[in-house]
């Protein structure tokens, strides 16, 4: 007898017959004497739709008008899925985002959640109904229709999980859970048992991109037990959670998440002064451009170097900012390399196991693979390595860790 | 300066292109300086895709669950308007039945205004913008969203120019207005210039289909000028007025009405005894078949025969019915004709113009028309006459009556 708050996806409900199995899913739960409370997003293709119709009345839709637009996409799914469980014969009720009363604040198309009221939701489900609420969308104080912006459906169902205090909260979508790696990538990925929500961000930032990074934001806030899966494939998932793995033969490394498609940009002989990393980072981001990793050298003359990374597409409108103001900074070169890619290691573990770093370096030099720069934080070590190299690197540390093989006992989990 | 209600169906706002279309219609009573309160219907084939996927998932779909369904459709259609006038530089917003505040009673699928709070749109009103509102849809006292079932637009529209003491309410159909008569009949056939409320009722109910019944009767109850005019053409229409034009030269008929597709059911022979009637019609009634006209006549022999008219679809299950319990009634005699069809003048000059009876008697004689049924009420008088003859019946009373020749100074308006 759990509480369960479970988040379907555009995919798992694309169709008549997609959803008839959802519903399947949530009857074995309700069968188990499980209450559950149901989020789902517009079938999938439909808020698409809704866009280009919107589109076609203005270039850029009022945001407010957007807003009631997309919201009909996830309450005709509400719907949907109610009827199914009806039809056999398991009390449903279903919810918009204003029903339930999910405040949020007035940012048309990116609302951020304020409070949920879940007075209703309970009654519902004291009456054993299975309770279904449209994913993605709220109401202002004034009572305007809101969005969460898109993915935003993973975030109301951790935001619901939290406010109805459910003992679990499960995310499905098209893979089994959070591998420590990418499959396509490393034939022998493993899929993780569990995860910490630190490392889930990590790993979620760095393009394993399961589950929207404001969801488990706000499940690490919340403390609310995660749950990734798959709609089409029976299996336990990850949990993500707040503990750490405290197995003595637990390993420091959770994972490995790599970013293809980056650039990285290098600003040589910059004077050393306050403010010259600001001068040459500033006018780049206020450009709209996402800057990542940013190192600065000083060199022994007394000059600096200063080297960024950005997304490859972004890559050349950064060259041509750098390029206007090199003289202003005294530049004496700037220089552009858009063959290269990103590798990190992930793992709350190497806050207490030394060596990780050395380990790392010595796996890539094995590979004569060459480190362009190096950055770490507290759970993470990235490097930014040739591009063409990024699979060989993947590969390399992933066996080098002994993220693969769980007969080992050297594999992160016991899944 | 008036305060406008308009309503624009379906296939007013099918497309893309024509959404825009009706923004300017919107613009140009702007510009007049008018203020404007739009209702709307779903994209016309919108609510039959909606209700084919519900009938997907159920037979018979949960009400409460269809109401939440088939209420997207205006929802989509109110966001896009707005946006069009946006797009135009006027400022608009958009309001679902339950944004309004449109509260009905909890009868999903059938459901009935109960009370329509107009602050927030006068306040929105008075900011200059024009006000675009879901039709069809409400919400009850609990918060769930509820229809009014199909053509319910019309009655939003309506209930909306009550709320808001608006000084018109106009239906924009694909039609002009209303005329003397079907002008796929009639050639000849003219637009009413006005038609009193009463007169637009039985029209309505008698197969001139133009108005939801309810839509009339509430405009009627509440003293709301309405007014039909076609999306598509401009010109006038056709106002419905509480007051009858009171024109010396004001013929007494507004117009003929025709029913096809009726059938006629006799029981002759029952005994001439109290509630014999009720014993005949209500099983039929109870069976749930609409019955039209009900005539009786007691023979000299004091034996009683009982004729009444149904949709002819439905004569074979009431001639079941009556075959049924024609013994326990001690009838002589059960007979159905399928081939009749009724036509019927109205006109609330028919209180104080004699002779209007005898004329349409004569009328319909010249043309050797037998009658085999009349009924009368104090503004319609109506015949029952072989089907064959239904286009000749409404030509020549047409033409009795000079609906069609405005030139003569004998037509029902000045349009």
């Amino acid at each position: 007898m759990a509480l369960i708050v479970q988040k379907y996806g555009g995919t798992s409900v694309a169709s008549v017959d997609r959803i008839k199995s959802i519903a399947e899913k949530i009857i074995t739960f309700r069968d188990q004497g499980d209450d559950v409370v149901v989020v789902v997003s517009a079938m999938s293709g439909e808020t698409n739709r809704l866009t280009a119709l919107a589109h076609d009345m203005m270039s850029q839709p009022t945001p407010r008008e957007l807003d009631v637009l997309l919201s009909t996409g996830e309450q005709v799914t509400i719907a949907l899925l109610s009827m199914a469980l009806e039809n056999r014969g398991y009390g449903a009720r279903s919810y918009t985002g204003t029903q339930v009363r999910i405040l949020t604040d007035s940012a048309h198309n990116k609302a951020r959640i304020k409070e949920i009221d879940g007075t209703q939701i309970h009654a519902q489900l004291e009456q054993g109904r299975v309770v279904i609420v449209a994913g993605f969308q709220g109401v202002d104080a004034l009572g305007n229709i809101t969005t969460l912006g898109r993915g935003g459906s993973d975030t109301t169902a951790v935001a619901l999980a939290a406010a109805l205090q459910a003992d679990e909260c499960q995310i499905y979508t098209d893979v089994k859970g959070v591998y420590t790696t990418d499959p396509r990538v490393v034939e022998g990925a493993r899929l993780l048992f569990s995860i910490t929500f630190e490392e889930m961000l990590e790993m979620a930032s760095l393009g394993a991109k399961v589950l929207q990074i404001r969801a488990v934001e706000f499940a690490g806030k919340y403390k609310v037990p995660l749950r990734v899966l798959s709609s089409f494939e029976e299996g336990p998932g990850t949990l993500i959670t707040l503990e750490e793995n405290t197995d003595m033969e637990d390993p420091a490394i959770a994972g490995i998440a790599f970013e293809r498609d980056e650039a990285k940009l290098t600003v040589s002989g910059v004077p050393d002064i306050p403010g010259i990393a600001y001068k040459v980072i500033g006018p780049v981001s206020e450009d709209g451009i996402e800057v990542d990793v940013i190192v600065q050298n000083v060199g022994e003359d007394g000059s600096n170097d200063i080297t960024f990374t950005v997304k490859r597409a972004e890559s050349d409108r950064a060259r041509a900012i750098l390029d206007r103001i090199a003289t202003a900074l005294k530049a004496r070169e700037v220089s552009q390399d858009n063959k290269i890619c990103k590798v990190s290691l992930v793992g709350v573990g190497m806050r207490s196991h030394a060596g990780i770093a050395s380990k790392m370096f010595k796996a890539l030099a094995d590979e004569n693979i060459n480190i362009q720069i190096i950055t770490t934080s507290e759970i993470k070590i990235s490097v930014v390595i040739e591009e063409k190299y990024l699979e060989l690197a993947v590969r390399a540390l992933h066996s080098a860790f002994e993220l693969g093989d769980p007969e080992n006992g050297a594999g992160s989990s016991s899944a």
